[in-house]
């Protein structure tokens, strides 16, 4: 019987998403179970393999049908040799993934990044389709992405590719980020850094509904900021343009280096929709090259948070087939 | 008799390189013709095939020995077309480059931009030998690139990919590019972009041995730049910093994107070698991931102006073998 199916795992800090596609991509089941991080995670993988074993017998589907498991862990990967290097999340450290799951579910594994297979899993199922070379940014708490490259994931020799968070966009004078640097993308266009600066304006502007809502204590989140805009704030719509200003500048200048056919907009700050991709393009155009912005058009991610577990789907079709 | 040559071409505004080498890379030949731009370069095909002609039968080799030819060409390449879509230095536009050469050579032929093939020689037997990843940058008139990715050139959606010396790295007040856009790398760290830094810093600094020079008539030159950093002149200095500070600037943004093993610099003005590098490091370590600085180093371009003859080679090897 030739193998037909593929298990998609997605390992969040909270949560291990799970599910059952057909190598043509159409989901079978999916589900959750919790992530027992005790003991440095040392449980995650046999939690997996049992709920998969269950799941598996009421769908009344054997083992010998799968190509294999994809699995996407947030941390550093190293992807050649089954590893997950470091997932502080987790609590896993020079971990052999691929060894431990491989012979738990007893079917072939590969792991890569969580970023990396969201992207794939756009790419596969998702506003990706149909384009070979596409670059998603993930707009929550962080800035992430994952890229695309004639129909692969763009690792780099390190498993580092895609960090498109960490672009430098203020040189000088930047924010501190989380990675040790300043300036980067993260700092001034994520869900954290667009509540920095709306604080900030929020104080010079004292006639902004921003400044009334931090007086009456409210704390200021993005969808309050797009709220304000939306109601004709000026402070909050200045927020937001400085926001997609960098945003704009770290595509167009990752475009002009890449010539992607599709960047999608991922993450819980891209429920803003056009409010968002309006002022984005506008600022993309200005440093996009004229062949580069005619080959590439900004889309809002399709999958939501199922992008992962489609994309560790994909990366078992891709990697383990034959 | 199994196929064991390849070809390579490089046409360039006046002259047309011509190298034969095994498919392991051992150059047996190469020689230049001029590039006859008569009636919009319609000889030039033609010439380079007697040329070839002339040289294969001295060298006893049939053509039955042969992969095919890679050429490359500056300009806009479709290169699943095989269409040269405009080459405005040879006078080419929507020009079937592939079909005709092909019928001339009687032999298979590959096209593709002569930066990327710059990028792909450096790859295959110069500077990147043994990475799979790796950034070229040439520093000549302009900045011109390629980028490797997993042992293949990155050419995007449209052939545009490496357009590397268009990254904006001054968003706001830079300088016009020849592309249209202002603030591009180009502007700043070309030979053209440092001469026009340092004729506007030696106005400021008219004690700088530059001043002296504009004084004299004579015309400023990035050698000469160079050469008074070298005997201390601090102007010269702090126009060489200026530019590396947005090389650097820019090679780490690309790095912390695609994660390379090797950075390559090439082009005329790299032949200021570690005067150029070791600002250029310090710079781009300030904006580089950590894991990404870790991971790569830069390394001065090795082929010189053979560098696409050999891409060429690489080519044919590459994309016409089977």
């Amino acid at each position: 019987m030739e193998a037909q199916y593929v298990l998609g795992i997605d390992v969040g800090g909270t949560s291990v998403k799970i599910a059952v596609l057909s190598v043509e991509g159409n989901l079978l089941e999916k589900w959750n179970i919790p992530t027992d991080k005790a003991n440095n995670g040392a449980n995650v993988l046999k939690d997996i393999s049992s709920s998969v074993d269950e799941h598996l017998s009421k769908l009344k589907l054997n083992k010998n049908q799968f190509i294999g498991a994809g699995i996407g862990v947030p941390g550093f990967i190293n992807m050649e040799k089954g590893m997950v290097d470091f997932a502080v999340n987790i609590g896993w450290k020079d971990y052999p993934i691929v060894r431990i799951l491989s012979e738990c579910l007893d079917m072939p594994v590969a792991v890569d990044n969580d970023a990396n297979l969201a992207a794939a899993g756009e790419y596969w199922q998702g506003a990706g389709t149909g384009a070979d070379d596409v670059i998603l940014f993930t707009i929550g708490t962080g800035v992430g992405g994952g890229i695309i490259v004639k129909g692969d994931i763009l690792h780099g020799v390190g498993g580092m590719g895609g960090e498109i968070g960490h672009v430098t966009v203020v040189p000088e004078g930047g924010a501190p980020c989380n990675c040790g640097k300043t300036g980067c993308l993260e700092t001034v266009s994520s869900a954290t850094g667009i509540v920095r600066i709306a604080n900030m304006e929020a104080e010079k502007n004292k006639e902004s509904s921003l400044y009334k809502q931090k007086q009456e204590g409210i704390q200021l989140t993005t969808k309050n900021i797009f709220e304000a805009a939306a109601l004709g704030d000026q402070t909050a719509d200045t927020v937001i343009e400085k926001a997609m200003y960098y945003l704009g500048l770290a595509a167009a200048n990752i475009a002009n280096v890449l010539n992607p056919q599709r960047i999608v907009i991922g993450g819980g700050v891209s429920a803003a929709g056009e409010q968002l991709l309006f002022p984005l393009r506008n600022h993309y155009e200005k440093f996009a090259l004229d062949r580069v912005k005619l080959d590439s058009e900004f889309v809002l991610a399709e999958l939501g948070n199922d992008a992962g577990v489609m994309g560790a789907a994909w990366l078992a079709k891709k990697y383990l087939k034959d």
